[in-house]
C-alpha cells in the first residue's frame, strides 16, 4: 500500500505560531491613520480590535504562544493531514511528487477556522460580547461564527451580495452555529445605505462588507470587528499550516521546491508559505508562487501603495498591492478571491523576491479542479482551484523537462458548499472575465492623493 | 491540551474486512428467488452481480483480505479518526463519555465509500463497463460516482425524487465525479413509467429506484447494479469502521457499553456495530443501539418476514424486518434511513438480542443536531442526527443515573450538502411526521402471500 497522508499526532502539534515580522529582509512600514495619514498607534485600533490582538498585530515577537484553550479547538481537526496527491501524479503522468496540505477537514471546511477560533478566544477573554465581520464566499464567515459559538460571543456577518444570492449554504451554516447573516451592501449601515444610494443592483465586495461590518462594531457597544486575512495577526495565526507541514514534509523524507497557494487576501497562502519563506531567506532555493484570478490580479497587476482596506475609507491606510479601495471585482466564483488588496506581509515578500505572483484564469481553475477530484476524490473550493492550476501547470513543466520537483500546495478548502459554481461551469455559463487596462487605471486613481511607502511600485 | 481524538496511523488500518456471518448466533436463513421461492443460486444473482461480490454476498470466512487497490483507496481518507466528543460531554453536563467515528471525513462525506470503492474494484476486475445503483439522499450515489471515477467505470444514478428536488448539490457532485444522475421514478425504465402511470406525482421511494437501476443493469450490456446496504457483502466492507474503532478504544484506553449507530438499510450501524457485536455473542456486557426514524420504523413497527426489497418484486427475497415493499417513507430529511426494509443481518441480530432497536422523531434529531453543531463544531447528515439524538438520550440517562458510562456513536457523515434540511427546520416547516398503525398495517398486507421465514414475528 503506498503512504497517501502524514499524521501528526496532536501531540506533536505545534505549540507556537510563527511570526515573520521578526525575519522579513526589509522592515515593513506601518498601517497609517485614515484621518490623519500618521502611523498608527495601538490606541487608534482600539476601537475595532481588543487590545490582546493588537499586540499581535504590531509585534516582532518571532514566536508567539498558541493558547491553552485555542489548541483545544484547533485538536478539533488539527493537525490537518499531509496528502501525496498520487492519484493526481498518475493523472498527468508526471515525474513531480505532488503534496498538499488538507485544510478541508476543519468543520467549517477551510482553513479559516485557524484564526477564527484564536480571534474569537482573545475577544472572550478581553471581554466581548458581540463580533462583526464580513465574508466573501462564507468560508471566513462560516469559520467565525463556529468559532463564536464555541466561546458564547454573539456574531454578525455582513455577507457579499453576489455570494450570499450564490451561497445559499453558507449562510445556513452560519444560522446552524447561531450566527445572524445579512447581504452586504445593507441597510443597516450608513456606509450600505450611502452605496445603496449610488447603485442600488451593487453586487458588494469585500471592501464594501468591511466598511459595513466595521461601522456596525464602532456603533455597538461591546462589540468588536474581525478580519480573516490581510492583517499580521491573522497571517500569524495561519502559520500553523506551514510548521505542521515542515514537520510532515520530515515525515515524507522531502523537501518542496516549490510551494504554491492561491491568494485573496493571503492568508491560506502565506499560512502554509511562511515557514517555508524562513528558510528561502536563509539561502534555500525555493519557488513560492501566490496564485490569484487573472481577473482580480492585485499582486501581478496592481501596484505597492498605500491603500484602504476598505470602500468607504474607514480603515487604516495599509502598504500593500492593490488595485484601489474601488475597484469592484467581477463575480468570479471564488469569491475569496475577490479582494481588490492583499496581506502586507505578502506584499512585502513579493516585493523582496521572496514570493513569484502569477494568475490563472477562471475556467482553467474550475478544469483542474475536476481533474483533482476525479483522480484525488476531494472536490475542491473555486479558491483553491487557482492552487491546484498551477500546481498542474508546474508538474507538466516538470514533465517536459523531466525533472522530479517536489510540489507541494495547500488544499485551502473543500468546495462541497460551491457545487452552485460547478452547476455554472457544466452549463457553460462561465467564463475567463479578462479585465481591461482600463479598468485597472481607472480604479487605481483612487491611490493618487494618498500617502506613498517607500518602496511604491 | 485535551486529547480530541485517536488517529490510527495508515500502515495499522486493517488489512482484512470481518464477516459476522461466521459468528451468527443463528444460522441466517437464504435470499429466496423472486420467482421460484427457492433458495437462490450464485447463478441467480449473476445477471445483477459480478461473481466475485456473489461469492462475498454468500461467504461464511470470519476474515476476508482487502484487496491492495481498494487499501490504496482507502488511504484517500481511511483510517478515519476517533474523536472524543468533550465539547458536547460539557454542554450536556454529564458523566458519560462520548466517542464518535468519524466517517464524515472521505471525499464524499460519509461511510458509504467503504463499500463503493470495493464494489467499484470488484467489478472493475470483473470486466465491468458500467454500473447502475439507486440513491436516496444521494450519499451512496455520489460514493459509487467518485469511486468509478477512481477505476475508470461509466455509472448511472437513479435518485429518489424528493431527495433529488431536495439535495441539488449531491446531484452536482455525482456529475463532477462524471457520472449520470436521474430523478426516479423515471421514464426511462419499464418499472419507473408503471409507477408514474399510478402516480405520475410519486416522490419516490428507494425500493422504486432499486427497480430502476436492477432493470436498467439486466438491460445493458456489460453493466452491473450496485447496492448500498442492506446486503451482507456491504455489510462486510462496513466492517472497517468497527475494526479500526476497536483499535482507537484501545488507544484512549476506554471500551464502549453502549453502541450506537443510525439505521436505514443498516450499513453504517452494523459497520461499526459488528465488530464489537462480536464480543457481545462471547459474552460481554454492551448495550448496541440501532436507531431508526419514528416515520420509517422498520426494526421498531415492522415484522421479520421474508420481503422484496425492491417495489415491483425484481429483486431476491430477504429475510428482514420490514414495512412491506410498496411502503412510501414520509419526505423526512434523512433520505438515507428511508427504506422499507432492513439489512438481513442487523434483523437476525435484532431477533437474536444482540442488537436493542430505538426510534427517534424527526424534531429531536435537529435538536440534537444543533446542540452538536455548537459544541463540536461539525454539522451533521440529517441521518447522523439519529445517533446524536439517541446518544444525547443515552448521556442524559448517565447523567440522571450518577453513572460514568462509555458511549460509541458512528457519526457517519456531514450535512454540508444537506443544509436546505436545516433551514426547513429553522422555518418551522418540519414536523415529527407521526405514523399512524393502520398505513403499516395497510402495507404489510403485502407480505400475506409470500414465504415465511422460521422465525417470522
Amino acid at each position: 500500500m503506498e503512504i497517501k497522508k502524514y499524521l501528526l499526532p496532536e501531540k506533536e502539534m505545534p505549540r507556537k505560531w510563527y511570526n515573520i515580522m521578526a525575519d522579513m529582509p526589509t522592515p515593513m512600514e506601518p498601517p497609517l491613520h485614515p484621518g490623519t495619514g500618521q502611523p498608527c498607534s495601538p490606541d487608534d485600533l482600539a476601537p475595532i480590535f481588543p487590545m490582546n490582538l493588537i499586540e499581535q498585530e504590531m509585534s516582532t515577537d518571532r514566536w508567539i504562544d498558541i493558547p491553552e484553550e485555542v489548541l483545544d479547538k484547533y485538536a478539533i481537526w488539527r493537525p490537518s493531514p499531509l496528502y501525496r496527491a498520487t492519484g493526481l501524479e498518475k493523472a498527468l503522468g508526471t515525474p513531480a511528487k505532488i503534496y498538499f496540505k488538507n485544510e478541508g477537514v476543519s468543520p467549517a471546511g477551510s482553513h479559516k477556522p485557524n484564526t477564527a477560533v484564536a480571534q474569537a478566544y482573545y475577544n472572550k477573554i478581553a471581554g466581548t460580547k458581540k463580533i462583526t465581520t464580513e465574508t466573501g464566499a462564507g468560508q471566513w464567515g462560516s469559520a467565525l461564527s463556529m468559532s463564536c459559538a464555541f466561546f458564547g460571543i454573539e456574531c454578525k456577518v455582513f455577507m457579499v451580495k453576489v455570494s450570499y444570492n450564490q451561497k445559499p449554504y453558507r449562510r445556513l451554516m452560519m444560522e446552524t452555529w447561531g450566527a445572524n447573516c445579512i447581504p452586504s451592501p445593507s441597510t443597516e449601515t450608513q456606509a450600505g445605505r450611502s452605496i445603496l444610494e449610488k447603485d442600488p443592483d451593487s453586487p458588494g465586495s469585500l471592501g464594501m462588507a468591511i466598511s459595513e461590518a466595521v461601522e456596525a462594531a464602532v456603533t455597538t457597544p461591546d462589540t468588536k470587528y474581525a478580519l480573516g486575512s490581510v492583517l499580521n495577526h491573522v497571517m500569524i495565526h495561519q502559520s500553523i499550516i506551514g510548521l505542521e507541514a515542515i514537520k510532515q514534509m520530515k515525515m515524507a523524507g522531502d523537501y518542496p521546491d516549490i510551494i504554491i497557494g492561491s491568494a485573496g487576501g493571503g492568508s491560506n497562502f502565506a499560512g502554509l508559505a511562511m515557514p517555508f519563506a524562513l528558510d528561502k531567506i536563509n539561502g534555500k532555493d525555493i519557488d513560492i508562487i501566490a496564485v490569484e484570478p487573472a481577473s482580480c490580479p492585485t499582486l501581478t497587476r496592481g501596484p505597492f501603495a498605500y491603500d484602504f482596506g476598505d470602500t468607504v475609507k474607514m480603515t487604516p491606510l495599509l502598504p500593500m498591492h492593490t488595485l484601489g479601495h474601488n475597484f469592484v471585482p467581477a463575480p468570479l466564483h471564488a469569491g475569496g478571491l475577490r479582494y481588490h488588496g492583499m496581506s502586507p506581509i505578502v506584499s512585502q515578500l513579493v516585493l523582496d523576491g521572496i514570493v513569484r505572483p502569477e494568475s490563472v484564469r477562471q475556467m482553467e481553475t474550475f478544469e483542474a479542479g475536476l481533474k483533482f477530484a476525479r483522480s484525488e476524490g476531494y472536490i475542491s473550493a473555486p479558491e483553491c482551484n487557482h492552487a491546484i492550476a498551477m500546481t498542474i501547470k508546474e508538474a507538466l513543466k516538470a514533465k517536459e523537462e523531466g525533472k522530479e520537483k517536489t510540489i507541494l500546495f495547500n488544499w485551502s478548502g473543500h468546495g462541497l458548499v460551491d457545487m452552485r459554481a460547478y452547476e455554472s461551469y457544466f452549463k457553460g455559463n462561465l467564463s475567463d472575465m479578462d479585465l481591461p487596462q482600463d479598468v485597472i487605471d481607472a480604479a487605481l486613481k483612487d491611490l493618487e492623493n494618498l500617502p506613498k511607502p517607500r518602496q511604491a511600485t
